[in-house]
């Protein structure tokens, strides 16, 4: 039993000499990283916050809550067409806790090295349960990933499968009970350490108009894209790639609002315009996902859906962390 | 009262049309910032956390706590010589309230507006309050003040007045009567809105060796420089800039722990060479704070203490958010 000052946890925990990028001039250590930009590219930052018992149950395991802070920040990189390069990491803590430093970090470095990705600085405090991480990729100039070029007659995809991580949700939460293991199992690993989609973002770059990843939910997050290219879309709900075990559902309107509202999936949306779609499909093989064409941008504003050749109404409502009033 | 949406407050209050720095291609509203770096300069980046009753007082005002959350940053950006450009910020909160926002914002963008820093990305959550910033800057490749390059012989300097933050924060938590009260106004405004020391960062660039913000303590941050450069240090401490109302104290020894141990004030303490300090006064005039030569660096490592031609032995002991044991 040590006593652990703050600079002992950084130093042990955090300051590791592997993946020592070579555009990292100083990382951990000073009062701030110094950092080599790379030429003929735009440089992408995108911070999320996770705060325990809001985006994550409290009893969520340490492995899991450092795999997701990274893996929702590089999601972003992803949307953006970005190559992940750098990461910053403040980490409030109630107390050190040696073995949840040594979970977290296994799981944050874990994903991290996949993608060859640096911790470069940050900070450690005390106090209630709550990760911030900053992620800093690269974009060849102009070819950046947007919400806002999305146009009438683009063909709208989604990556993966949507939902699944909003029933790991209810599983954790012991909201709905999954007795075939394989799938409980699969449903919560969707939901405690997503897969950014980040080589599907760079093939993205030459070919689609606008993208962004599903952290909210696909109705509301397709409606970003929408009102930031000021279009509409309607999409074909019996084309959605659900899990598997929604097919008992799909046949009842209501069961839709799972897989459109659910949060914490992390695929890509994006609109491809229709004369790339066969490029895309030919693409498909390289990808570490799947992707599905799930409906087409129109000019009325407004997202509509359509089942069986009829349009129907799902009310749509993504996660907002705040709902109260002022 | 309206109910307002994260969305609605991301907008209303945080993506402001003023401040469009022509480095920003994409500022807030995407997946992430896509933003122009410098030729011929490192990017510097930083990241502090604040936790409301931690790193400020839950009374603290809303515009002091955004003044405060960006300022820290700034002042790691001018310790290591860095121009601020761009900030990223993630706020929790419990609760929406358009007043508190409107101050804390009136705080962070008051500041970020002397400095020309725009707000280009980040996160808002619901939880218990804390604010992460992150500070993005660029200085000329190979120009950056670091903390491991004070060399032997070198003089150390520290800027401003230290120790006023620190009894600053025992008049807040009523733990020190100031009857007069321009001096109690002083120290508190030294707490609440402390003065990123980013000119004299810039000045430094050509002239210092090693620097870093104080922000722990003056003893425990020059003990960061020594340990990185591998040197000691002999402080001086009748030459220490402390408060006015320190003079009473200063004959006694144990007085000095305050003044050296008192962390948040955010001076900068840098090293010169000997042969530098004539050019380092002769800039004095233009800079916006005093600057004191307060010691000599070693070769004998530690930090030692000077008085009236003695060495006297001081605790020092920076402020760490971590004591526990593990």
């Amino acid at each position: 039993m040590l006593a652990l000052s703050e600079f002992d946890v950084i130093r042990q925990y955090l300051n590791r000499p592997i993946a020592s990028r070579s555009d990292v001039s100083l990382g951990i250590g000073d009062d701030g990283a110094l950092l080599q930009c790379r030429a003929g590219c735009e440089l992408v930052v995108t911070m999320d916050t996770l705060v325990s018992g809001v985006h994550f149950p409290t009893d969520t395991q340490a492995a899991h809550i450092g795999h997701k802070a990274l893996a929702v920040n590089l999601s972003d990189l992803a949307a953006m067409g970005a190559e992940p390069a750098w990461v910053t990491l403040s980490l409030t803590m109630p107390e050190i806790s040696t073995q949840w430093l040594t979970d977290f970090c296994s799981g944050f470095f874990g994903l991290a090295d996949v993608y060859g990705v640096q911790l470069v600085g940050g900070d450690m405090s005390q106090g209630p349960l709550s990760i911030t991480v900053q992620a800093h990729g690269f974009v060849p100039q102009g070819l950046a990933l947007r919400r806002d070029g999305a146009k009438v007659g683009d063909r709208v995809f989604v990556s993966g499968v949507i939902g699944e991580a909003g029933l790991g949700l209810q599983i954790a939460k012991n909201l709905l009970q999954m007795d075939d293991l394989p799938t409980r199992e699969h449903l919560l690993a969707r939901l405690n350490t997503p897969q950014p989609r980040l080589e599907l973002g760079l093939a993205l770059r030459s070919m689609a108009h606008a993208a962004i990843d599903v952290s909210d939910g696909l109705a509301a997050d397709l409606g970003h894209i929408l009102a930031a290219s000021q279009v509409g879309a309607t999409l074909s709900l019996e084309t959605l790639p659900v899990a598997a075990c929604f097919q008992a559902i799909q046949t009842s309107v209501g069961g839709w609002q799972q897989p459109l509202n659910a949060g914490d999936d992390y695929e890509l949306c994006f609109t491809v315009a229709e004369t790339q779609v066969t490029a895309l499909h030919r693409a498909k093989s390289e990808l570490e996902c799947s992707i599905t064409q799930i409906g087409v941008i129109e000019s009325q504003p407004g997202l509509r859906f359509s089942h069986r050749g009829r349009i129907i109404q799902v009310q749509p409502k993504g996660y907002e962390h705040f709902r109260g009033k002022s």
